[in-house]
């Protein structure tokens, strides 16, 4: 990532230095590397769990993007340089705007590919996502998201909701951050109790207490009885749940000691409790999944399970990965597909890590071997050195010029490029590690480099946690 | 890829089936299966060779995509939804549009991180790309291309235009597409041609002999005579070189039979021949390489090798690859970076072979395995096998639903999931191939599949090149 620059134009007239443009991060190579292997990691978990890859088309009808009208504000909208008149007339129902999200488009896939799926269908998608907003550290215009759903038709099963914390729990048993925190509550579970305490404005009241972390205990309690016709004792009622965290062992009692009953309530710490107990084997000194009563999603279309994660160290750029469980986002009017899905914020979560040096790659190219040349007349000889080693696997450059040797090696040094291979004049060949100097005679048809030294590796800097 | 349909709305207010967007092509699962081993493909020879992965951000300021005055029209504008008045007053400076190839985003990359980077510098970048053009098959509004550059700082050595044929070269071996044959050109070749021809106005003949296929060879002769004030020799000069074709052993010959001399066109022939003779050895019966010298990319800003490539039964959807040497793309006015790259365009590729159903996966979902479930109450049994299993590489997923075993079998056999796993009543597990209908004992931490069965393969119909 390049840090900020006070630099720009050098005044060459429309010729000049570029600088970059805010809320659209790009990596240099060494971070892309990280990026690429994180990506990598995110497909061979959701494979391994039967998730099959799904890319949708960067734009919708804006129609679609707007039905949620709260993210209205943030779409960008396409328009042709050379559109004519009537594309120009601002018709919603041609425009196009580029995706907030990878639900929606996932949403309007199933609609409209129902027919050659096979329900319950699981979907993984990864893909850039826009939005027009301010750009700050954990908000960006332009940022990659990576999501599991799984919908089914009509009905959808409970234990889904287990299963996609199980993903997610695998997914970060293996990803390279510092410790995080999956917060779980379910809606299901709120409506029940406030409907026990005998609210009737239950949206509103979850709305409300989804703020509790800015207005606080006392904003809450006045927003309810004010301007919902709460009264106190409901008001407090709503803020003791939202207090309660807990685990799996303890989370039934806590709750069950609040005194309120309601079959919505059962229903929804049923699975409460079940996506708890799913993943409790998946816990680790840096995957904790929690239930905190306190997460609602307020804003969103969900209606059981709801997910929220944190990382330690960075609480402050939010939430990177949420979801839930949707019973009604994708509905033909005939046909409902219900589902429950999650999505990690794929830039979110590592565009901190970078700015501050904490995540990098061994190297910056994926090449293990550098063929050096002793002559540009061996530059054959040495291409077929190249390939020979390529074959089995091993990335390898041949040198760009016939230099010197210590400028070939600086060559290699500079990229971190950890062998370099020397042909001999007798014909025999002999490879050197360039970080302990000890070189050997080698043979291209069976040499290979250690295991750590194939690939670039990723390299996390522990001190991430502390920042 | 979802065929044309006639049905669209169903009348049930804004709730209704959506329909495809014209010229923005999406996948089914089995489809973009195919597409992913082909982007796999190409990222591991492309890292094999040593190039560095970058991805660019899908926006580029308009200023910078309208420098190639010719594309301007294609060219998709951004707006934010809700944009400030100043925003909108469609100053260019400030206004972004989408990409609308690779090269000209990692010209800017180039420049705004030339600091951070190492000359020689070889990247790729597979992302789509968009255009406002009116679609048809080979041509879309949104489409994924996969470029491999190598830049250098004031000069580029000419053996990186050999290499950059060669990686292609390695890519066509592998790729599963129908027979494809590069063109290959250079454009040192025709110009120290013309000027030994005496013709003087060498770009403006370029473009004329680039429409050769369009109006033959008495419009170009016309053309060449009445508009650019050429002789008739030198018109039947000109058309005399861009009949040759040839392997490296034939073309030096050939063009010097025409009797044309020149420092540049002796230069452009050694390059040529290098390109030929490095990839010599990579033809196959599905991969080669020819000199094609009306092969020069008339309007775009190559200096020296070109490149095109034609898939056989699909020369309609035009060049699938295509390419060249750059000299002075990215320059700030006090650097010149020449370049030297190549790119494949994979919807264009995929497209027509998907929509004729030539390529297709055995399956549309990575699982490997399903684990029956013998009732609700063992479904975390049935997970834990499904975790021993995918711990070892083998994807898996768990019945959705403990109906009859014979209703969970034909939940494999839609997806084409080829293992079905019994737990059985006594602890011991089994494991049936649905396709053979075997069925025999097995331990979950040590069974694996057949290495063909682990993940879903690529099948293409032979009939694609007679098409």
């Amino acid at each position: 990532m390049r840090r900020s620059r006070g630099e720009g134009c050098d005044g060459a007239g429309d010729v000049s230095k570029p600088t970059p443009i805010s809320g659209f991060p790009e990596w240099l190579p060494a971070e892309r590397i990280v990026e690429q292997q994180v990506l990598d990691i995110l497909r061979e978990v959701f494979e391994l769990h039967g998730f099959a890859s799904v890319q949708t088309r960067a734009v919708e009808p804006l129609e679609q993007l707007l039905r949620k009208g709260e993210t209205s504000k943030e779409v960008y909208t396409l328009r042709r340089l050379q559109a004519d008149a009537a594309e120009d007339s601002g018709d919603q129902a041609s425009a196009l705007g580029l995706h907030f999200d990878l639900t929606v488009p996932f949403a309007r896939y199933v609609l409209e590919n129902a027919g050659h799926l096979q329900f319950p269908f699981r979907r993984y998608q990864i893909q850039p996502a826009w939005r027009g907003e301010r750009p700050q550290e954990g908000r960006y215009r332009e940022f990659v998201q990576a999501d599991v759903d799984i919908v089914d038709r009509d009905t959808l099963s409970v234990h889904h909701e287990v299963e996609i914390a199980q993903v997610m729990a695998d997914v970060f048993g293996r990803l390279p951050l510092p410790p995080v925190r999956m917060q779980v509550n379910n809606r299901r579970l709120i409506e029940g109790y406030y409907r026990g305490l005998g609210i009737v404005e239950v949206e509103a009241v979850m709305r409300v207490v989804d703020k509790l972390d800015k207005i606080g205990r006392a904003g809450v309690e006045k927003a309810m009885v004010d301007d919902l016709g709460a009264s106190t004792e409901q008001a407090r009622g709503a803020l003791a749940l939202a207090e309660i965290t807990g685990d799996h062992a303890t989370i039934a009692e806590q709750v069950a000691a609040l005194g309120v009953t309601h079959p919505l309530l059962d229903e929804g710490l049923a699975v409460l409790v079940s996506v708890l107990e799913g993943t409790a084997a998946l816990r680790s000194d840096t995957f904790t999944v929690v239930a905190d009563l306190a997460i609602a999603r307020g804003l969103d279309y969900y209606t059981g399970t709801v997910f929220e994660t944190r990382m330690q160290g960075f609480e402050h750029v939010g939430s990177i990965c949420s979801g839930g469980r949707y019973d009604s986002l994708a509905t033909d009017g005939r046909t409902t597909y219900p589902g429950v899905g999650i999505s990690l914020g794929v830039t979110r979560t590592l565009a901190p890590l970078f700015s501050r040096g904490l995540l990098t790659a061994s190297r910056s190219t994926p090449t293990a071997v550098l063929v050096a040349l002793p002559s540009e007349e061996e530059r054959a000889a040495c291409t077929a050195v190249a390939s020979a080693l390529r074959r089995r696997g091993i990335a390898t450059e041949v040198s760009p010029t016939a230099s010197k040797y210590g400028k070939q090696i600086r060559y290699a040094e500079r990229r971190g490029i950890p062998f370099v291979w020397f042909p001999q004049p007798d014909g025999s060949h002999q490879v050197r590690d360039i970080r302990s100097a000890e070189q050997a005679a080698a043979d291209p048809a069976s040499w290979a480099p250690p295991d750590a030294d194939l690939r670039p590796a990723t390299t996390r800097t522990a001190a991430a946690a502390a920042d």
